[in-house]
């Protein structure tokens, strides 16, 4: 029985509490929050305390961290969680600064702590599946991958301010993707960018439409493209065409009705945004966190993958802005 | 805070206590089962006792019964829990016995208590979106229901020997279906059966493909076609089709993955059999029997539901007995 | 080269005929039709002659006639083509009289001519593909056959009175078609029926939507259900359960366009009606019947064909009004 | 009624002849082909005579040329026909260079005749029906569009060295769809490619798997992913995303067959490649070409159109060499 202590009580760490709290292996002890109300109201559930971030880190019985506070305060708490020996769960991004990254990582590897970084994607269980059945052969090579990936609407322009832009805030998640499936790190980066959904977004210099294409040393392929609006729901599908065939992964849709009328034949449109649609996943990420507690492995998500999706990011910037296809050292 | 006696620790038990535990108005008080390490293992994940029966229904705190135990238990349960002034929630069917279903209805009517019979599939979210929007007109009026139910694989033999017999057993439940989509009784029901998937079934007297079609007085038609066994999955699908259209619920998957390979595109069979594919509507149900318990409204399927499905059952079985029509007192 | 001579210059003679003149070992020579003016103008069209009845089956260079004119002169064009020595291709169906049907086969057998019965949906790509991987034991040994067949709209009142009745007339096509998958003979008949669709049908003492239940000597089972509205279009499925499996058909869409927005995601009707859906089927047909006559092998679908269809529609008819199964002799 | 004369008696020849003799307002006069054994058997099955290049262009009665001869006699026989006042259906490509091309739709515009350039996939009924509920604002204002276009196999090496490319022979159907659907001419193209399926395709210096992605002016991003293998069949889709919706149109199948086994559920693999997938496409281009000849109104696809893709094509060869960005004047 692993004994954690979690940072942050907002909408991502409440479905973290509740997986904890699903496991028989692990047990929430503490919860940090800077609204003390939503600490304590996220701890009584679960029967844990809610403390201040020094009780929590300096109690010996908790073995493990979940950092879901705000994106600011991740490289900050891992530091600290790893210098008190804790495993470490981060939600992404570890930081939207590379250097930040670097620093954090380096005394997380000092310390020798477990740490998986939040891809939640690789646990859906259709994407892990076609994962799983690629790397099985069952397409042969890989040659190409294309990843879709669209947000039901834009976020709030507050929040667009502070998120690093889109490429380190929504393609990072694709990066990854993309870097998972291709199994082999992207050696060169091309990205476009427009505004076209919302001009106030363009007016704080971010861009809501992007597309991207990466090429790996041996020659494969992988397009990216990004959307802050699809109406009809959070569009998240991926496809990889191998010499053997395609494998491709959809959308899920709240039912499995279809009506039929004059105007044509009608289904559910996909399942509104990430809560719904990664619910499965954020269980099974957790449960693999836990899991990897209690053996000799580490998680299948680590430091380097936060790492690279950023690096990917911070390609995709400047290739967006010179026009030109950026290198990745290798 | 209402709390539960639950008798019946087995393979549904151990979901209905699972549900319970997740409710924040019910909590699990104690598990009764013919085999005490059942009862203690099951009571124990739930912070439970493990009782005896009388104690279970003597204790004036327990407000509830669940009756998950094996089938011939069930009326005489159901009649001990209403005589205590319990609320019920009955897994199907009653009774096997009409005869007993009726005698068991009567206490509980006297009583005064809320009863829910476990028809499920009322509470599947595709099963129950198509309901209600037919129920909002979505497609017009109502012309014909048709219900398709297969089994991945025939029950073993010493089950099917007790069962009761196929329509009692397995198509119970689509007469459920069917009447709960027709809104209306059905009046006239035609039955033909076979013995197609194991002859050691047929040997038994009992059929594993049947065939039914039903009138009602409107002169609405439905048609269910069950087989004990669909090598590809848990088959349920429902369509009906109405004045202004269609509406159609299929099967749901494991995952949307997709492979198109040099025989052609697959994708992944329905989900296996009843505890995954309904999942979401034993949670849903007993969401619905707590909720029910808390407010004015009874159960939205009663005991008159549970008989109604029996009546059908019985008609049906005398149908394919006489390769003749019968008429079902309205 | 064989030379044909066409009775009917309507809405399906038109189809037939223009099926003759894509082929390279067929030509149309004749044309009658009671109306003088649509004969001329069909038979202008491919370079052939408007004759009367008597020219064109008295003329020897005719090999083959095409009986594509009303239901009512079905059988006399049939027998008096027969008598002339022509091999016949002739809509279904042969007669509405079964008495009438068996004086025509009787002609038809003396003579030893061929004789093609035009149950076009057997030649459906996607039927027949359905059929012959059924066949082939892909889905092992068939237990049960599900029919769907809904036509967009009723016929007029016009056509309803001497249409034969709904069994007679469409309910017949999907007799056939079960025939065909069964790959035996339905030994009992069950059907109900009802006026939902239009009440004016019902006044003619007619049905609009019916069931049908068929049983086999050996046990299969067969569904069929049929409305004369389906307002999203011509809806015309088929599915068979087996041992190994099931294999299903589905309707055809006129594109695959598919359109996701906030109200769900649609995709086209199905096509509208028989001149679009079996199109196809209509020209495999032609081509199945003219290839029949350059070689040794008679028309997949004869004369017992016509009949036993007709067979099937009036036990359902007879079981429809007595409630109770109509035995077939076997 | 016009006269053609028709240069190829290949295998698209064919396909056109065919189309133009379904019409009844087109006739065909000439074949002309290198092989003279080739062009007398396609003019004999259509009542049309084999003769050489300049009595087809010297008959007056010839008011329109079908050029499907080798690629490379295109732009001279395009001049010919100009010079002599034909009007021109012209396959894709009009020339592999440029300079040609120019050369050549000087020659047609000074002349002032009708030309059509065989951009068949415009044609397809499921790509048009996408285009034209594009352009009906069916999703608002459009953003991203996403061509997928693969090939079942790699041609014959013989074939690839004198292709001009894989962009200027497979992608350049891919920049017209992308124009066509974009409505706005792309202002930078950026291209990578690899040889991913047959390294003697490489060795050549020639690609066959290629991504590319586009941008507008006003900013709308469209990406292109193209293999020279899919192993499933002719893989043909594309997606259009707007402010209001996506539209998506994909492959068509022979048949609707679907079979459920112990594996899963498959379907038909899509049509096997471009004279199957596009037979309709190819039908409705030539009957739209016909029907301009007898309007004032130019064909939808012409002169320019045929050059767009082709600069299009240049820009993504160079993108690729340089890894930047080719800006394409406007």
């Amino acid at each position: 029985m692993v004994e954690f202590a979690q940072f942050g009580a907002g909408r991502i760490g409440q479905i973290h509490a509740g997986n904890l709290a699903r496991s028989d292996s692990a047990k929430l002890r503490y919860v940090v929050d800077v609204d003390p109300k939503s600490a304590k109201k996220l701890a009584e559930k679960y029967g844990a305390k809610a403390v201040d971030r020094d009780t929590a880190l300096g109690d010996p019985k908790v073995g493990a961290v979940v950092i879901a506070s705000s994106t600011d305060t991740h490289a900050d708490l891992a530091i600290a969680a790893a210098k008190a020996g804790k495993a470490i769960f981060c939600e992404k991004p570890i930081d939207l600064s590379l250097k930040r990254v670097d620093a954090c990582l380096k005394v997380v590897a000092a310390a020798g702590v477990k740490m998986l970084v939040g891809f939640n994607r690789r646990f859906d269980p259709s994407f892990k599946s076609l994962h799983d059945r690629l790397r099985d052969g069952e397409i042969g090579a890989l040659e190409q991958v294309i990843v879709t990936s669209r947000d039901p609407s834009p976020p709030p322009l507050e929040y667009v301010k502070v998120s690093g832009g889109q490429f380190r805030d929504m393609t990072i998640h694709d990066f990854d993707m993309a870097r998972w499936l291709l199994g082999e790190e992207p050696a060169e980066v091309f990205a476009a960018g427009s505004c076209m959904v919302d001009p106030d977004i363009g007016s704080l210099g971010d861009t809501d439409s992007v597309m991207v294409v990466m090429r790996t040393a041996s020659g494969k392929l992988a397009h990216i493209n990004n959307s802050r609006r699809a109406i009809y729901g959070y569009d998240q599908r991926v496809e990889v065409l191998g010499s053997k065939g395609m494998l491709r992964a959809g959308n899920r849709t709240p039912t499995t009705v279809e009506r039929a009328g004059i105007d044509g034949v009608a289904r559910d449109k996909p399942l509104h945004f990430f809560l719904e649609r990664y619910a499965e996943a954020y269980a099974a990420e957790m449960a693999h966190f836990i899991a990897a507690l209690g053996n000799g492995v580490p998680p299948s998500v680590g430091p380097k993958d936060g790492r690279q999706a950023l690096v990917l990011a911070e390609a995709a910037l400047k290739s967006m802005k010179t026009g030109a296809v950026v290198k990745i050292p290798q």
